[in-house]
C-alpha cells in the first residue's frame, strides 16, 4: 500500500498541496495522523485496497511527527522536500536509491499473529539441562510491573543520577545480594553472561599479576571454557584447561584458576587445598558458581576465592532461550578497583543528603590503555534489577526454601536413580547428577522424548539432569519412570528421613551463616508490599514515558507494546537455549529472516546473533577480520586506525582482539583528517588490519569521504570496520555493504527498538560480507547455523548462549516487519530531520559544533557549549543537571568533545517535544547571560545550584538569587501536572568523578603516539 | 499443607513459643514471612512434604502482616489469640467453626496452568453474530498501559478529586466523546451496560413526565427489550414493544419511545417523523446507537432525540464474553439534571485553579425517595477510560477510516451474497445485513462451523451477520464462499465502484458535521505521545500501588497479578456472549466452580451471575423475594425494612423492586434497635416482605441479635436480604446462609479482589437459599443455566450478557483457588485484626462510634469527628483532605454516620502501612489540639488549607502561620521519595456539593415515615 510513495516523498511539497485540494478523500479516508496523504499516492492500488484498505499502519504510531508537523520542519530547514534534505545531508556516491527489498508492512494485529505461528513451532518441552541454565518462575508481579512495564524498559543507562535513584538502589540491591550470597564484599551492577564474566575474571587475574597463563578447570560450563579460551587467546594468555587437581602453580607463571561450584556435571567438591595453594604461588581462585546452590552451600568466600562469578539468572529471570540474563562479579575489597563493568556506589547530593550513582572509578582505570582488557559499556540492568526483586520477594528464608526444595528432590531423584540399578556419580550435589544408565542411553532418551523432557545427554553414554524450582512431584515421578525406577517418591522419601545422609545439610558444604540481611530483604514479601517498593523506585526514575532522551550516539526512540509482547510468551521465554535445534523451529525461522532483512538494510551477507551488546560485537568483527587475515595468511596485519572520534569501546575492542591502535585526527568539520588518514594507511600499508569507523561520524555528520577512505584500505590490503551505533540514520538510505564497508555490529537496542532497560539488556550482532562469514562465532554445544559447515573456520565463541539474547531479537524482527522497507526509511529520514530542525532553532543560542558543507547535520549534532566557562564559569554538566529541572533528561554530555552536548532527538519525537526540548535550552542559554551580563550571581545562580529537587524549595529559609519558582518550574511548559523531580540535589562529585556522562572513554585516553614494533601487544602490555 | 492448622491458630500464644523452640526447622524450611509455622504444624504431612512441600503459598503474599506483626497486633489489643479475638467479635450462635469444603489452595503457577487448561476449552472461533457485541482491536498500548496496570486497575472511585485528577480528566474526555460522537450536548461518565443504560433511559422518562407506559421497538436489541420490561415491571411502568411506526402517541400516556440505531437486524431508518410526533406528544424519544457506526452516519441529535444510549465496547474494548464493557448515555442540555449515573464536571480548586470533580448534583436529584428509579453506584470507568483513550489514540480520522472500512466491507459483502441469489433484507446499513438464504439456514450454518465462523441465526431461518474493525479480506472471502458467492472481492469491488450506490456516503444519513475537535483527540496519535499521556493521566492518581486506601465498606484490598493476568488471555477475552454454549465449556466450568465455591463460602444453593454490579445485585436479590412471594401468592408482602444504618443502595434498590421501605432504626451501639424491629415487623406481620440487613453491620460490628433477627422475620412470613458489602469480615468464619439469611450479593471487587478500576467494573452475583432458585434472572439469547428447566420462574433479566462481567470471574475464582479455606479465613480474621488493631491504635485520639460489649469492633470501624466542629472548627472533611498531604487517601467520610470516617483497613495491609496511617490521623488530632489550644490560627491552618499542592508551596510568598514542610511533609514517613503530591488544592465546595465521598446517599433521605396505604408504589409516586 506504500507503493508511489516513494516519488511523492521526494517532493514533500506538492503532496500538501494534494491534500489541501482534496480534502474530502483525506477525511474520508484518513486513519490518524500522517496516512492519508499515503492513500492518496496508492496510484496502483485494486479496486478493494480502494473500498478496503488496510487501516494498521504502524510506521505512523512509530514516526512522532505529524505530516503537517514535517513540513514545518523542512520549511524551517530551509529545503523544500525530504529529498532534498537527504540529498544535502547523504553523499550522492553512497546513496541506496531504491527501495529496500523487505516484505509490505504488517500490521500489528497481523503481525503478532503471524509470530505466534512462528513461536507455536517452539516446543515447550521440560528441559533438565542444566549448564548453566535452569527453569525459574518469574514471580508474576515483577513479571508485570517490571519486565513489561515501560517505566522500566525504556530507562536509560543511570549516567544522570539524580533522576536514576529508583533503578540505582534497586541495582544496589542486586550488588548486595551478589555479595551476599558469595561471601564476597565488593560486586558489581552486572555483566553480559556468565561466561563472559568468567572471561571478565581471566582478564583481571591478568590484570592483577601480569601472567600469561590462566587455568580453568575442565568441569567448568562447556561455555565458560570457550568464551575463557576465546578471550584470552585475543589478549595473547595461554588457558589450560585441565583437572584442578592437577594444575601445576609452582611455575609462578598462572594468573589465575577457575573452578565451577558445583561444576557442571553437579559435583561439589573441596577447594580449601586448592585455593590455599593458589594464593601460596601469586595466583588468583576464581569461582563460577551457582546463587540458588548458594542459599545452602558454604559461599565461594569461605574457601578464602578471590573473585565469585556466574549467572543470577535462575533468580527468576525466564529461560529466553539463552538469554538475556545478568552475569555477576563479586571480589574482595582489595580487588574493587580492579573490577571489571558497572558498579554503582552510595555517594552524597549537593546537601549531603545519601543518594547513589555510577562509580566509575574502577572502570576509568580497567580501560586505561596498557590494561584494556575489558571494553564493557551495555550491562544488563533489567535482568539484574528482576533477580534482585526476586530476591526482595522472597527473602532469604523463602530462598533456603526454595534452595532446599531443589536439592532435597535431587536427593531423592539419585536414590530412586540408584533403586533401578543406575550409577549415578555425583556424590556430593545440589541440584545436578551424572548418571551411567544400565540401559542404554538412547533408550533413556526416547523415553525422556515421549514425555517431552530433556535431559543432557553426555558423548560417553551417561545422562545429565539438573533440578530447578519449577520441579513438582509429578516431574519427579516422570523422571524416575524414564530410569525404570521401581519406587515411588513416597518409599523414597520414608527411606531417606527428615535428614538425608547424603543431603547437603549433612555434609561439610552446609551453608552456616546468615545472608541478605538487609532490611531491604525483609520488608517487601507481601505482593502489596513489593507492588508499592516497585512503582516507588520505578516513579522516581525518567524514562522514555515521561519525555525525550535525546542521547547522541545512543538512539532512544519507542519500543512499541507490539514489539515487546511476544517477549513474554512462553513459547519464547521458556526454552532452553540447549534443546534440541527441531525443538526451536520458531526461533531458528525468526532468525533467518530477520538476518535476511539486516543484510538487506545494510548490504552484507551474513549475520552472527552471537554478540549480547554492542561492544561485544565490536570485538566479535575484529576477530574475524584477524582470523581472516589470518587464513589469507596475512598475520602481520594487526594496526586498527581509528579516527580520534570514534565510540571509545572501539580502540578497547580492538586492544583485546590483538590489534595496535594508531588513532587518526578529526579535521576542524569534524571530519576524518584524510591527510593524516593517507599518511598512516601509507605508512602501514604492510601491517594494516582494518579501519574502524564510525558512520555517520560520531560528530554528526555524514563524511563525503567514506567511499574514497573504504576503498583505500582496501588497496592496502585492510578491512573496514564500520561502527553500526548510527545506523539510525542510515537504514533505507543507505548501505555500509555497499560502500565498502567489511563488517559492522548492530545495536539493536538502538536502531531497532530493543528498549535500554536501563542500562541493558543490549544485543550488538554482526554483519559481515560474504568472505568474512566463515569466521563468525561458533559455540561448543549448539554450533549456530553455518558453523557447522565445513568451511566454517570460527575463530572462537563471545557469548554464553548460541545467539546471544535470542528472547529479544523478536522486537527488533517485529520492528522491521510492521514498518517495511518505506517505513524504515521515512524514521531515518525523520531522525535526520528531527536533528536539523532542533539544530537550526538552537542556532544564536549554542552552536552547531559540525555542520556539512551544506550546512546540516546528520541524525544528531553536537552542541558546542565551551565558551561558557569562559564567559560564565558554566560548565556543560551545569547545563545538563539544569535540564532536568526543565524535565529532561541531558543529551550525551562532553563526548566525543569535551565540554559539548550531542543531541540525537530520533523520529519518535514529535514537533512539540522537540520544540519543548530547544525552549528549555533556549532558556538555559538566557540564564547563562544573565550570568554573562552580570545579573545574576555567578556561584549561586539556577545553573550550579541544578537539580533543585523538593526539599530545596520546601525546606528552610529561601536566600538565593532567584525565586523558587524560577526554579523549579522555569518554563511555562514545566508545571505540577507534568513536574518530574529529581529526588536528589546534585551528586557530589567529590565522590565520584568529572566524566558523569559518558562511560565510554573518550579517544584521547588512546592517544598516545603508536610505536611500530613486532612483539605482540600482549607481550607490549607487559 | 495445612491440615492441623485450624488448632494452632486457635492458639496461637502456643504455636509462637513453639517457634522460639525450634528455630532450626523454621529458618530450614522457611517460605517467606509467615509459613514456617505453617510448617511446624503439619503433622499428618507425607513423608514427601517433608523433603518436598509445596513452595507456593499465596496467602503470605495476600495477606499483609507478618507472623510476628500478628502477634504484636493480638497483644495490642489484649487477647491471647486469634480464636479469642474471633470469639470476642463474631457471635458464638453464628459461628460456622468448621473448615470451608473447599480444594487444598493452589500454587500460583499451578494455578494458572489449571486455569488456563479450563480456559483452552473456549473456542475462539470468528463471531459475526453483532447484537451489540462486536470484536475490536484493544491498542496494545492501552491494554498493556490500562487494563493490565495496576496504577490504572487499582484507583477507587474519584470521591477524592484532589489525587484523581488524571482519571477525572479522562472520564470527561470519555463523556466528551459521548457527546460529541452521539451529537447530545450531556454525557455521564458510563453506565453498566447498553440494556440497563436503555433502562435508565427509561426511568428517565418517567421521571420526566411521570407517564406510567413505556414504548420499545421491537427491533432492538433483544437483551435491551428484556431488561427494559425487567426493570419497568419493578417500577409499575408498562412496556408496549412493537414497530415504531404503529406507535400511538395520541393519549398522552407515554413517557419515551426508544428505538435502535441502526437496529438489531442491520436497518437504518428516517426517524424524523417520529421524534417530531413524540415531541408533539410531550412523549421523549430515544436512541439506542452505535459509536462505530455513528463515525460516518448521521448522529440522533439531528433527528432531534432526546436521548442517546449504547455501549462503548466496540471502542477497543475486549468482548469478554459480555463485559465488563461501558454504557454510554447522553442527553439534552436540558435534561442534564435528571440524567443517572456518575458525570464528571470541571469545577475549580481553592485557589482558582481548573479542577475535576465528580458532579454530584444530579445524582442527588435523582436518588430522591420519590424519584428512585436509578440505584446506580458502581460505573464502568475502567472501561470508559480505555475507550476514551481509543478514541483519542485513533483521533477523529482513524475512527472514520475504520467506520468507513467496516462499512465498505458490508457494501461489498451484501453485493457478493446478493449475486449468489440470497435476499439481502438489510437496505440501508453500516455493518449488519439479514439474509434470508436460498439454501437452508442449517447449510449456511454448517459451512460457517466448518470455517470456525458464528454467525447469527434467526428463528424465522433468517441469517445475521455484522461486520467489524477486524475483519480483514480473507474473513470476507470466507463469508462469501459459505454464502456460495460466485464473485471475489475484487469483482465486487470493481462493480461497485469508489462510492457505491447503496452507501451511507450517498444517503440521508451520511454524517456531515466534524467531531472530536477538542485538542486531545488529535494529539495523541504516536505511541510515544499516547504511552506519555496515559502515565502523565496515571501518575496524578493515587492508587493501591501507593499507599493504602481504607474505605469503609470498600474492601480495597489485593488484587494480585496472578489474578489478573487470565484476563487478558484471549481465550477469556475475545468471545461473544452469545456463541453457542458449547463454544465456551471453559467460561462454564469455570462458572460452576466459582459458583460451588460462592455456595460453599455463604451457605447458600444457587449463584446468579448476571448481576454486574453491587446495587445491580440487591436489585436482582429483592425482585427475587417478589417473584418468589408472588408465586406463593403473598402479593401483598411488599414492606421492606431496612435499618437506618443501610448502605444508601439499599432502599433505592428496594424501590426500583416495587417495594415499600420501612425504615428501622439502630441504637445507641450501632446495633438495630429490636424495639423498633419488633413493633414494626410485627405492624406489617402480613405485607412484610423482607428485612434488608448488612452484616456485620455498616456500623463496624457484628451485632449478636442477627440470627433472631432472621427467625423473627421468617417467622412473620418475610424473606431476608443480606447486603454482601461486607464478606470480607465473614468469609470462613460465618456464612449468611446458616444464620438465617435468604439472599445476598457478592460484592466480588471488594471481598474477592476484583480491583475497583478507578469506579468500576464491579461485579454483584447473588446467592440464594434453594427456595428462591427458580426466579434468578433468565436471559433472552442464551439462558443461564438453570434458567433453562421447566421448573425456572426467572422474573426477568437485569444485565445485558447472561452473566453480567463474566471476562473479571476468572479473578475471583483464582483468588478463592489460591486461598484455600484456611487461606480465606485467615484473611477474614486477619481484616477483623487490624481494624481492632487500628481502632485501638487510634484510642485517646478518636472515638471509636459503636464497638460490641466486649469492646471489639469487626473489620471495619467508625472514627467519630463531630466534636472537633465545635472545639475546633473542623470538619470531617478538613480531615480527609489533610490525610492527603500524609499520602493517604481518606477512608469514607460522612457515612453512614455524618461527621465520621469509617475505615477499613483489609488485611492485605501490614502493620507498618497501618501504623503509619495511625500516625498520620494522630498528627492530624494533635494539629486539631493546637486550634483547640488556640495555638493555631483557626481559619488558616493546615486542615483548612489541604490538600497543600505544589504551587503553594512553591509559587509565591509564604504567609501561613505554619512552614512549608509542615504542610507538605507533616510526618517523618513523608518525604520526596515517597511523597504523593495532590495536583490541585481543595475542589470548591461552591461548585459542587458537601458531600464529597460517599455515593450512596445515607438513609436520612430516605427516613419520611411510612404510610402504610395499599396503593401500588408507582402510584404512590405518581
Amino acid at each position: 500500500m506504500f507503493r508511489g510513495y516513494q516519488s511523492i516523498r521526494k517532493n514533500a511539497c506538492l503532496l500538501y498541496a494534494l491534500e489541501s485540494h482534496q480534502p474530502k478523500l483525506v477525511s474520508q479516508n484518513g486513519f490518524g495522523k500522517r496516512s492519508p496523504t499515503l492513500l492518496l499516492v496508492k496510484h496502483e492500488s485494486s479496486a478493494v485496497d480502494k473500498l478496503f484498505p488496510s487501516h494498521h499502519v504502524f510506521a505512523d504510531r512509530h514516526i512522532g511527527p505529524s505530516r503537517d508537523d514535517t513540513r514545518a520542519m523542512l520549511d524551517f530547514v530551509g529545503v523544500e522536500s525530504m529529498s532534498e534534505l537527504v540529498s544535502k545531508t547523504v553523499p550522492d556516491n553512497i546513496r541506496l536509491n531504491r527501495d529496500l527489498h523487505m516484505e509490505e508492512a504488517k500490521g500489528e494485529y497481523e503481525l503478532l499473529e503471524r509470530l505466534y505461528e512462528m513461536a507455536s513451532k517452539n516446543k515447550t518441552y521440560r528441559s533438565y539441562i542444566g549448564i548453566g541454565y535452569y527453569n525459574t518462575y518469574t514471580p508474576n508481579t515483577i513479571l508485570r510491573n517490571i519486565f513489561e512495564n515501560p517505566g522500566w524498559t525504556t530507562q536509560y543507562t543511570p549516567y544522570q543520577a539524580e533522576l536514576s535513584q529508583g533503578r540505582l538502589n534497586c541495582l544496589l540491591n542486586y550488588q548486595t545480594m551478589v555479595s551476599d550470597m558469595t561471601g564476597l564484599p565488593v560486586a558489581n551492577a552486572s555483566l553480559l553472561d556468565e561466561a563472559t564474566a568468567a572471561a571478565e575474571a581471566m582478564g583481571m587475574c591478568y590484570r592483577h599479576n601480569k601472567r600469561r597463563k590462566f587455568f580453568i578447570d575442565q568441569r567448568c560450563h562447556p561455555q565458560n571454557i570457550a568464551v575463557v579460551e576465546t578471550r584470552a587467546s585475543g589478549l595473547g594468555i595461554d588457558v589450560e584447561c585441565g583437572n584442578w587437581r592437577d594444575v601445576d602453580l609452582s611455575n609462578h607463571d598462572i594468573s589465575g584458576v577457575l573452578v565451577q561450584y558445583p561444576d557442571t556435571e553437579g559435583n561439589i567438591e573441596d577447594f580449601t587445598k586448592l585455593v590455599n595453594d593458589t594464593h601460596a604461588n601469586g595466583t588468583l581462585a576464581v569461582c563460577a558458581t551457582d546463587l540458588l546452590a548458594l542459599t545452602i552451600l558454604k559461599p565461594p568466600s569461605e574457601f578464602d576465592f578471590d573473585i565469585a562469578v556466574g549467572s543470577s539468572q535462575r533468580y527468576g529471570v525466564p529461560l529466553g532461550y539463552g538469554g538475556p540474563h545478568a552475569g555477576f562479579f563479586s571480589t574482595k575489597d582489595k580487588f574493587a578497583r580492579l573490577m571489571p563493568g558497572r558498579v554503582i556506589g552510595v555517594t552524597r547530593d549537593s546537601s549531603g543528603r545519601e543518594a547513589y550513582r555510577l562509580a566509575l572509578q574502577t572502570r576509568e582505570q580497567h580501560i586505561r590503555r596498557d590494561k584494556a582488557t575489558s571494553n564493557i559499556c551495555t550491562a544488563q540492568a533489567l535482568l539484574a534489577n528482576m533477580a534482585a526483586m526476586f530476591a526482595i520477594y522472597h527473602g532469604p528464608n523463602g530462598l533456603k526454601h526454595i534452595g532446599s526444595r531443589v536439592h532435597n528432590a535431587t536427593v531423592m531423584l539419585a536414590e530412586g536413580i540408584k533403586t533401578a540399578g543406575h550409577t549415578v556419580h555425583t556424590q556430593t550435589f545440589f541440584d545436578t547428577l551424572k548418571i551411567t544408565p544400565n540401559i542404554k542411553q538412547s533408550e533413556i532418551q526416547s523415553k525422556a522424548e515421549d514425555k517431552m523432557i530433556n535431559l543432557r545427554y553426555y558423548i560417553d553414554g551417561d545422562v545429565g539432569i539438573s533440578l530447578d524450582e519449577t520441579v513438582e512431584r509429578h516431574d519427579l515421578k516422570d523422571l524416575l519412570e524414564i530410569f525404570n525406577s521401581p519406587v515411588t517418591m513416597e518409599n523414597i522419601a520414608e527411606s531417606l528421613g527428615a535428614r538425608p545422609s547424603n543431603s547437603i545439610e549433612n555434609s561439610p558444604f552446609k551453608r552456616t551463616d546468615t545472608y541478605l540481611n538487609h532490611a531491604v530483604f525483609h520488608r517487601y514479601q507481601s505482593e502489596t508490599d513489593i507492588v508499592r517498593y516497585m512503582k516507588q523506585l520505578e516513579n522516581k526514575d525518567l524514562s522514555l514515558v515521561h519525555s525525550m532522551i535525546p542521547l547522541g550516539s545512543c538512539t532512544m526512540k519507542l519500543n512499541s507494546t507490539t514489539e515487546m509482547m511476544p517477549v513474554s510468551w512462553k513459547e519464547f521465554s521458556s526454552l532452553h537455549p540447549y534443546i534440541p535445534v527441531n525443538q526451536a523451529e520458531g526461533y531458528h525461522e525468526m532468525f533467518l529472516e530477520l538476518e535476511k532483512d539486516l543484510c538487506e538494510i545494510t548490504g552484507y551477507d551474513k549475520i552472527s546473533f552471537q554478540p549480547n551488546s554492542g561492544a561485544q560485537g565490536e570485538y566479535t568483527g575484529l576477530r574475524a577480520i584477524m582470523a581472516y587475515l589470518h587464513a589469507i595468511e596475512e598475520t602481520q596485519r594487526k594496526v586498527c586506525l581509528i579516527p580520534t572520534s570514534a565510540h571509545g569501546t572501539n580502540p578497547a575492542s580492538a586492544q583485546m582482539a590483538g590489534m595496535k591502535i594508531q588513532p587518526i585526527n578529526v579535521d576542524r568539520n569534524g571530519a576524518v583528517d584524510m591527510k593524516h588518514l593517507t599518511t598512516n594507511i601509507e605508512k602501514f600499508s604492510d601491517t594494516l588490519a582494518c579501519l574502524m569507523i564510525t558512520y555517520p561520524s560520531t560528530n554528526g555528520v555524514f563524511d563525503k569521504t567514506i567511499r574514497d577512505i573504504c576503498d583505500m584500505v582496501h588497496h592496502h590490503g585492510g578491512q573496514v570496520y564500520l561502527d553500526g551505533a548510527n545506523m539510525n540514520a542510515q537504514v533505507g538510505i543507505c548501505r555500509p555493504g555497499d560502500y565498502g564497508s567489511d563488517v559492522s555490529h548492530l545495536n539493536l537496542h538502538k536502531t531497532f527498538c530493543i528498549p535500554h532497560g536501563g542500562g541493558g539488556p543490549g544485543m550488538g550482532p554482526i554483519g559481515v560480507k560474504g568472505h568474512l562469514a566463515p569466521y563468525l562465532p561458533s559455540h561448543p554445544v549448539i554450533p549456530p547455523y553455518g558453523t557447522d559447515k565445513p568451511e566454517a573456520k570460527a575463530f572462537g565463541v563471545v557469548s554464553a548462549a548460541p545467539y546471544g539474547s535470542s528472547a529479544i531479537l523478536p522486537i527488533s524482527w517485529a520492528y522491521i516487519k510492521l514498518m517495511g522497507a518505506q517505513g524504515l526509511r521515512e524514521a531515518s529520514e525523520i531522525a535526520i530531520l528531527n536533528a536539523n530542525y532542533m539544530s537550526r532553532r538552537l542556532d544564536g543560542y549554542y552552536k552547531t559544533l559540525y555542520r556539512n558543507d551544506e550546512g546540516f547535520v546528520a541524525h544528531e549534532f553536537i552542541m558546542d557549549c565551551r565558551d561558557f566557562k569562559k564567559t560564565a564559569h558554566v560548565e556543560v554538566t551545569d547545563i545538563a543537571k539544569r535540564l532536568q529541572d526543565y524535565g529532561f533528561h541531558a543529551p550525551t554530555t562532553s563526548w566525543p568533545v569535551v565540554g559539548t552536548m550531542m543531541v540525537e532527538p530520533t523520529e519518535s519525537e514529535n514537533k512539540e517535544e522537540l520544540d519543548r526540548f530547544c525552549d528549555a535550552l533556549i532558556a538555559i542559554r538566557l540564564e547563562i547571560k544573565d550570568i554573562e551580563d552580570g545579573k545574576m550571581d555567578p556561584k549561586i545562580n539556577p545553573l550550579k545550584m541544578a537539580p533543585h529537587c523538593q526539599q530545596d524549595v520546601i525546606e528552610g529559609s529561601w536566600d538565593r538569587p532567584y525565586d523558587r519558582k524560577t526554579a523549579v518550574y522555569p518554563a511555562s511548559f514545566v508545571t505540577p501536572s507534568t513536574k518530574f523531580w529529581p529526588t536528589v540535589g546534585r551528586i557530589d562529585d567529590i565522590y565520584g568523578d568529572q566524566n558523569l556522562v559518558c562511560s565510554c572513554p573518550p579517544m584521547s585516553v588512546y592517544e598516545s603516539p603508536f610505536i611500530d614494533d613486532n612483539c605482540t601487544v600482549a607481550q607490549k602490555m607487559n
